[in-house]
């Protein structure tokens, strides 16, 4: 993979052009896109900037983000072609930076579920994940050292996992989704996918002009964990649970504290209506679309948004009030519990076989509904080759320590591409 | 004015069809527009549906709202011509009801505060308030029964009330903004302007299909009011004063209980901060065009956002905690005093001469700030024929209450036009 911080280093250094640093990953599409099918559209002749903290960077930018200079056609025929008129703020700030933003990466249809058709470069014949299918992909593949995507349920850690590279979903509201094509306001949120955990905190931290998201270059001291399984949905496969259990065993070797944690009802009740509150706002989000072109819409969110005209104002309503509630709970069990971190699956196993559906956020959603940092830390893979990840998550606000907390853990499972 | 429950009840009644309901509008505009200047586009050829619960109800759109048969220009050169592909969340779903989006209605650029073309139906010479001019001066002058607005200082209430008509701006995210071109996240809010108090509750109650936002037919009870003037900021002018008193002593005389406030000290400091939250935010959403067109954001705008680059992540992190506590303690205020609604101005006097400036939103900043439902009333108009507003407020999320108590002043103040 291409390392961010890597090329950066090279270019302060002068040993490497702006110039140069895009042109391998030119290069890297020239030879990878072929199978991999990651991209939808690419600034062939793209302005290469010589300053900036990110010139050299070549970015992907998920294709429901808006961009002036490249076609932002939502993985939908109902936008094929479409120019809008101005860069969405992430993608305006990537320039300001120096970055470029080469290429859109492919998105299941208004980043729900019907399936891309961007293959897993780690695993041909099994599902790179969703939503944001081609940004996890890009980088994965070697072909893009930065890449974003959004998630409203499980559409940034769920790819990243699948394709076995690192995948930061911020705080809500940390990255500004202006520009971005708007499923449910509650919980959109941008993210990052990057090779490592370092090039995703420094991408972070000069796109949000906060350097103390950067990692620190010393070690990280050991974290306080808390071990979270989410009893209340399905076990996950024995090969995620192995991971975790790899993982369990390599901190404690380490000096971390680890602490089994059984989640209090009120996350149950809210991982079990984020669907309300997700459906209730795409019911409005995607009205135009649902009204005009129903029949376009792809079959899973066709008949997903019929059922959505149904959820009244009165759950939506009640809906909101215990995710209210539960975000409080957390918080509070942050601090009861004196963690850091809390650590649990980025996914219920490794990447499903075959294309037909891009697998399940169920250790996702409740985490989007509270609106915390989660970010997705490759530790090594299924004997099929098949990436694992691992998920850790902070209190909301606390970027920087769920960042350092990802860096741990990747230093010590040495899954680490540059 | 045009009343859209007059013109409903007509419908219903088979004595007007909607496309004669429709015609009134064109009528009006026909006569009006060429000294008002409120409108930016127009449907020359209206699709008027027969059916639906908003048949017949004519439109104004501002004109920083997507719609896909009419050119959407943020009130800017820089949008000149522009056709989003779809319609924004509010239109589509006012399309949906039945109603005809007739006409774009004026806005400042970007609903900044550089002035617009249009001047106040109810006195020549004046401004007609802003950011949404047009639509507040478009039923002023009888043209339209309903337009959108959106208020982020105070670009509903002020416009309003300074034109002589009912606004309203319901809770923070009661009505979707998607579609709408973004300048703060924290603050910006869709809404509504009509002829009177229950003119706008119907519409509130159908676009959102909450039909306990309906006023009753029957008469309102008397409301527990706290009056506020907002010690922390200049006084304001003795027209508006005076009207205020107006107010007052009629509410009483009608059995109301009146308690005057003194805000306390986090009130102060949060609507100090408004501005902080919102340039943090601006510089970011409109991060393309200040990096691309810097030249042609209109001369308020542009020196507003050089400012805005300096703002630090931190003080905004700060702003949003004391913002936050406001909320707090303004609901505890509502329940410590035994309150239904506070009664304050909607502006700190009349709509100011000349087009040179749209007018100070001191009295609308905090409430925007706190999310809470805010509805202007018309209660008469200074000597020289300059209208006057006072504003009710009510909890987050307590709409239906704020709309019963603004029909109760409404009544008292006898300025309803139907």
């Amino acid at each position: 993979m291409l390392s961010l911080l890597s090329l950066r280093k090279q270019i302060d250094a002068g040993s490497l052009t702006p110039r140069e640093a895009i042109a391998l990953s030119e290069a890297a599409i020239a030879e990878r896109e072929q199978d991999i099918r990651a991209l939808v559209s690419r600034d062939l002749d793209p302005v290469v900037p010589e300053r900036g903290p990110l010139a050299g960077i070549a970015v992907g930018v998920k294709d429901i983000l808006d961009t002036a200079h490249l076609p932002t056609q939502m993985g939908s025929p109902i936008y094929d072609g479409w120019r809008p008129r101005a860069d969405a703020a992430a993608v305006a700030r990537l320039k300001r930076l120096g970055a470029v933003p080469l290429a859109k990466t492919t998105t299941t249809a208004f980043a729900f579920l019907d399936p891309t058709q961007t293959r897993n470069p780690r695993h041909p014949g099994h599902t790179p994940g969703g939503s944001s299918a081609g940004s996890a992909a890009a980088v994965s593949a070697g072909m893009l050292p930065l890449a974003l995507g959004t998630q409203t349920g499980g559409s940034v850690i769920r790819p990243a996992a699948y394709c076995g590279v690192v995948g930061m979903k911020p705080s809500f509201g940390l990255l500004p989704t202006v520009g971005m094509k708007c499923f449910s306001w509650t919980l959109d949120t941008l993210g990052l996918f990057t090779a490592g955990v370092a090039d995703a905190a420094h991408a972070l931290a000069l796109m949000t002009g906060r350097p103390s998201l950067d990692l620190p270059t010393t070690e990280p001291g050991t974290p306080r964990i808390g071990v979270v399984l989410q009893d209340f949905c399905a076990t996950a496969e024995p090969e995620a649970l192995d991971a975790l259990e790899r993982v369990r065993t390599a901190t404690e070797a380490a000096g971390a504290r680890l602490r089994d944690l059984v989640l209090p009802a009120v996350f149950a009740e809210a991982f079990g209506l984020h669907g309300t509150i997700q459906d209730f706002e795409a019911a409005q989000a995607l009205d135009w679309e649902y009204t005009s072109h129903r029949a376009d819409l792809g079959p899973l969110l066709g008949a997903h948004l019929d059922a959505a005209q149904g959820v009244s104002p009165k759950s939506y309503d009640a809906s909101l009030k215990v995710a209210d509630r539960a975000r409080q709970q957390l918080a509070d069990l942050f601090a009861e519990h004196d963690l850091d971190v809390i650590l649990t699956l980025s996914a219920p196993g490794p990447a499903p076989e075959g294309y037909a559906s891009t697998g399940d956020s169920r250790f996702n959603r409740l985490w989007t509904l509270m609106g915390v940092p989660c970010v997705t830390v490759p530790v090594g893979s299924t004997p099929a080759g098949l990436p694992l990840g691992v998920q850790i998550i902070a209190r909301l606000g606390d970027d920087a320590r769920a960042l350092t907390a990802a860096r741990f853990v990747e230093t010590l499972m040495g899954e680490r591409h540059c």
